[in-house]
């Protein structure tokens, strides 16, 4: 017998920022397993288990969750924000790649969600609206060479570069590295947003230019866009600046 | 006196996909202004105004909700998906720069959706669970030869490629180019998927490799996710195939 599998995002705030979709595989799952600040965002009624696990444990977890999916329980991996996003989603599908043929059968139910750069840019205006791209900054999944030559060629792209991950107590120095890299390609006056807990009570904007960026300014909650040279700043009066990325470049269509 | 200007995104599909934070807006507004089936949507009240337009007025949309806005009315603009993804945030926050003083003191209120990528990136597995990037293939926007070269960029730099608005009527080549151009730099085997409608009566997933990627199989609503030389196929018996992105790469930390 079979259970299913749901990989769910809380979306990056309160339960204001959850589908009805996310809520609904809530209320039919009995097992419950995550990063303990996630599973904190759920209101988890008595008969439902709640299996908190460190950050970086997110393989063990998945392999776990697939453990008391096959044999039958409705069991909810739960990510903030959206479990395909650097995330739940990837490593319960590595779980299954490379794990025993029976997990290949579980009943595996994603639930999309509002990631975090999405809900930063929509309180801080727009820097999404053109072209852009999401790049983890740690090092602990990938060769810092890799970051580095991949934060070049999109800012040489063009892009809006939103970073994940940006820093912690164990990477303390790849921020203000990326940064300096940035400043090589891009002009000084580059918006950056530094968006913490976007929608959370201790949710914090800050938006200052490239060539003054710091790092120091980051923390482990916060997600980090890089404007494009064509990203501008809205001045108005008694509001916050809107940042925002124009959806019109000029030039010869062919 | 000024009222408030929500912009909101429905999520790609269905009310299970559209976020409390999203209704909590629709609730309070009075006047409804976006493309007409997303506004479809909505289940509206008889003393809530629809303001439906064509696709491709989104400026015009913009400014009509500022002039509404500023007047005193709760007005709602409203994307499909997220709305600060190549959608309406951006074409407000351009409006406001551009319009007159009065239109920077309007209460703005952004609220976040899921996007088209990370519905279509759930039905399917993690394809987005290492770095990626969103690229609009419209030239109607900008030059077509700043999208050739981004594509050639981001494939380079290994990220995995979402394209939004990949066809149309009036842009009928420029996904198939996209993919010869992509084909000169990724492998053959790199997976495609053409993610259809996701999450609504009418979805349809595709995947077939780079080499044999055909554009014909994309529409309007199609978001077309471009894998990166990573980006794994895992075969279940009975279920669909999943795609997905390892976390991990292996290398030198540094």
């Amino acid at each position: 017998m079979s259970g299913t599998l749901y990989v769910i995002g809380t979306g990056p705030g309160g339960p204001q920022q959850m589908t009805p979709e996310a809520v609904d595989a809530v209320s039919k799952s009995t097992d419950f397993l995550g990063y303990g600040p996630y599973l904190d965002r759920l209101s988890l009624r008595p008969d439902q288990n709640r299996i908190a696990s460190d950050n970086r444990e997110e393989l063990d977890r998945a392999q776990a969750a697939l453990v008391r999916a096959t044999s039958g329980a409705h069991v909810c991996v739960v990510s903030g924000g959206d479990p395909g996003v650097f995330a739940m989603a990837a490593a319960v599908c590595e779980a299954i790649d490379n794990g025993p043929d029976e997990w290949r059968t579980v009943d595996l139910v994603i639930v999309p969600g509002v990631t975090a750069m999405l809900a930063v840019a929509a309180r801080i205006g727009a820097p999404l609206g053109h072209d852009f791209c999401a790049i983890s900054l740690s090092d602990n999944l990938k060769p810092w060479d890799v970051i580095t030559r991949r934060l070049k060629l999109v800012a040489e792209a063009g892009l809006v570069i939103a970073l994940y991950n940006p820093i912690s107590k164990a990477r303390p120095w790849q921020l203000g590295e990326a940064f300096d890299i940035l400043r090589t390609v891009l002009p000084a006056e580059t918006p950056v947003i530094f968006g913490r807990a976007a929608g959370r009570p201790d949710e914090r904007m800050l938006v200052m230019p490239l060539g003054d960026a710091d790092a120091q300014k980051a923390d482990m909650a916060t997600c980090v866009i890089i404007g494009s040279p064509e990203t501008r700043i809205v001045e108005r009066p008694g509001r916050p600046d809107l940042v925002y990325t124009p959806r019109f470049m000029s030039g010869e269509k062919r």
